[in-house]
């Protein structure tokens, strides 16, 4: 990418103008009621360079429920409240092709920390004297690592999916009668789904991203965030179980170690070069972005962004 | 890596000093009779960069089985012989939890390429007008490769693999019988051993790791030997699924794309740096070599060849 | 049994001496932790003809949790309240090999009845307008099939077993978000935790199985108490799966339709013969009565019981 | 059955009658090629009580494959030629819900007999200096159980299947892996195929089953043919497993322990009355003949049939 902004700008252009045919396909999440309720056609991406360069393009100050990208923050705190054995004791390192709500890879303990059963696990490994500690905790660590982006509690995504989240309730309840947590179990899922229920703009998450590229070191002030080996494994999860089921076809085509939400949200890391972030609402049946995927897909093969070439 | 020599090797051996602490852990492989036959004390490593430095250690000459490493092989004859759509709608692109000889992970198709059951599949895709041909058209890739390297067809083992490989000619059939391909069982399984017992030294299959690393160009001539989505997809189930049922765990704590072979070699692939070829025949219970892991997470650290650092 | 009643008690009293080498074999459930609060060798046994005789032995008005043997009510309850059609698409009718409280053999529906998943389906069918009622209605029907048996509602058993049932809970939620019931799945688990926590004596299970065997028919006044596909339909899931992952194995060598609870009792079913049922609180670790597993069995043989003989 | 001969016979001929709505339902087996050259709308039933009645209807001289019928050959020859232990040391006794013909349920030995893995298991029991020797002493078996029936070897089906049974081969073959026989696969294989090439009319099988309901005596010589202990325990396994994966839901309908053969033939076992014998040769997607099922269903209901009645 040693190409003058505005031809980098231009050729980012071109990869969305690209990715438009894909704008149709999908469907918004609905499994939470208020998920649906956004704008179907919404689009917003963010590129945030290890070198600093932002760019940003469509509704990059849309604030969008970040939902299982927040598995990336709860793993985080998860390995820096505990030791990376206790973490990895308590949950695997392993893709696995059942969808993401389901209870069948959870055996002695959830398949891997980027599927619910394993984010409830570490969220039950963070950190706080109750909740809302905790859940502040969390909120200090999304700020601390975007530099103050913006982002915000969306209550309303919270209540709606709080009240329907039967099958979280009986993966909770499921990790607990495992001794995989001793806590209250109703507790733990609150606090979970608070987490999913957080919103933010592209460019606050990939701002995130472009600090876990930078080896966990702070963009501007390269103060050190989080520890090298946390970075490392963080993005080695995210490559080899980011996209649920589809982690290995994913990796196998786009080649950056990404994790998607069901509110549309794609984020992806590079190593040494920068955090992107896709949002585009509509999702195929796995529940990644279908414009967020492909996208990247695209932008991969032309700004060079294969971690594999 | 911008060191001279000889400090480069001095931190290689320092590496070296560091795994042999693992060196009397694990097993030798035995389910093959004729493997068990090797020095179970044997050690050799080659790290080939893509700029032609080569760097040996220990018995650099010597010719081991490769076993599954001939998986990144027949994949790769796969995908030059056929269209990418066609291989991956005969075999997955998804890591299994199963061990690797398992039937489980058999569904519509073979989970992945890097399993027996996908690598029986990959090798039945192999064009030629027949098994004498297709033999010798992967060993001209792997001549090609590797620039005239070592290797050569090791009967002792193949005729002992071939006599007692039940559990794979059960595999065979069974894909057949899910009309994964129409071709004598018999037939694609003994194309299956033969190149399994395909032997080759540390730097002979380093060499041919370096050029993917140098994104399918010779290192000497710069021609391309392997088309580049060729060589990205490639890497990129080595990074998720080439360490069998740890493959997520391996990333996370190695973080280098690589593939194990029961005959006790790693080959890992470093993308714009190296390949890297480690052999110790003693294998911890899922099948990769206990020295090999070991030393290739330690090098990983030391020489800065994390992927996602 | 066309004997005089002193032979046949003779004969019981021989059965009864024989199983007494399993009498220190297993151990009691501990799972709810007020179960493991019995008599661990006591032990009662009780036959009740369909033309009325009854034979009791040992502690045979010793009130004991009923546990699992409530999962027959509940099923009989279900299939009185419902079309067998609107029953069985919503629980299955195969065994499965997975232990009594697993979740996986929950798929589109719980394998079958007589698994705990099967069982909290069974229990959100009992109509009545509030749990209570629903109560009230599966312990009239125990008085009607016992004839005014000795049971009770056994509250330390439910208070114990509602504070530690996680499980369960996290089944009841599962179900739910599968659509299995629309009702509130606290609610449901509470009325099934209850049903759990009936006492009884082993006449009373004996005079309810009694009246399976004869057909649905009353004992002493031929009134018809229950549909005769009903009993029929019953009597076959005992065979099948009553025994939990052990019920092919068990109907091999005993050939009695029988369900076990962990509570310590197997009430067994010989149609137009009798009703039997053993109480001893030693489990094996399918969670089956040891002695009362052999008992049967030895009664079985000697006895002329088996089905299929 | 305490009626006139000719009151019987006017009720079979009603529940036929009842059965003739199926009679369009369900396709011919095609996976053996052979198989599928038979006359779609062929019909015959045959009921031989155990006190020597016979009542035949339909084309009951003609010989049809009986397929899987076959097990329960195979599973008296495994349990006379070896202990109950060392059978049931080598294949299980628990149903399945996977397809007849499937690998999965093969864990650490087949699920039980009446799957094709597990009729492979017993039939390496079979004790004979060689093939042709195991194979003349089955069909000793059917003679002596058949009192002289009518049956041959079909060698158009065996040569048919032999040459299409990819799946059968790989089970052979994963079976031997799992080192539940020691013999070459192939012949383990070939003689499975014969007995399942065997071909009998319903007379002669519902002759065999007579002598199963008989406790194991010759109808007419009162010989015992075959010990109690193996009467039971195949009786019972068919209760349990003799209709795949449909068995809980058949024996809850029909409440006759039965096996099914993709032949279009079902033999079902009524202890102290009767062994019946239909075929019709359209199948359900299980596998079982859909008039078979229901003609039994019907009959069951309407002659008293139902064992747990």
């Amino acid at each position: 990418m040693f190409m003058k902004r505005e031809d980098i700008e231009k050729r980012i252009l071109e990869c969305i103008e690209k990715s438009k045919k894909y704008k149709e396909v999908g469907e918004v999440a609905s499994y939470i009621p208020e998920l649906s309720n956004v704008d179907k056609d919404a689009f917003a991406l963010s590129i945030v360079t290890t070198s600093g360069d932002i760019y940003n393009f469509g509704e990059s100050e849309k604030i969008f429920s970040v939902q299982s990208i927040s598995k990336i923050f709860t793993l985080i705190m998860a390995l820096k409240d505990n030791t990376i054995e206790e973490v990895f004791s308590k949950v695997g390192t392993e893709p696995t092709k059942y969808e993401f709500n389901s209870l069948i890879p959870i055996e002695q303990r959830a398949a891997n920390p980027f599927i619910n059963a394993g984010a409830i696990t570490t969220t039950s490994m963070i950190f706080g004297k109750n909740k809302e500690e905790k859940f502040e905790r969390v909120i200090e660590l999304i700020d601390e690592m975007s530099q103050g982006g913006n982002f915000s509690f969306m209550e309303d995504i919270y209540k709606s999916e709080i009240s329907t989240t039967d099958r979280n309730r009986a993966i909770a309840y499921y990790l607990k009668s495992k001794n995989i947590f001793d806590q209250n179990a109703d507790e733990v899922l609150d606090l979970y789904v608070r987490i999913c229920a957080i919103g933010a703009n592209v460019e606050t998450l990939a701002r995130f991203g472009a600090v876990l590229a930078n080896e966990g070191f702070d963009i501007d002030s390269s103060n050190l965030i989080i520890p090298q080996n946390i970075v490392q494994m963080t993005i080695a999860q995210m490559a080899s179980c980011g996209m649920y089921e589809t982690s290995g076809e994913y990796l196998m085509k786009v080649g950056i170690p990404s994790k998607s939400g069901v509110g549309g949200g794609i984020l992806g890391v590079v190593p040494n070069k920068c955090g992107i972030c896709v949002y585009s609402p509509r999702l195929d049946k796995s529940g990644n972005s279908v414009v967020g995927k492909n996208l990247l897909k695209i932008l991969s093969a032309d700004l060079g962004l294969n971690i594999f070439l």
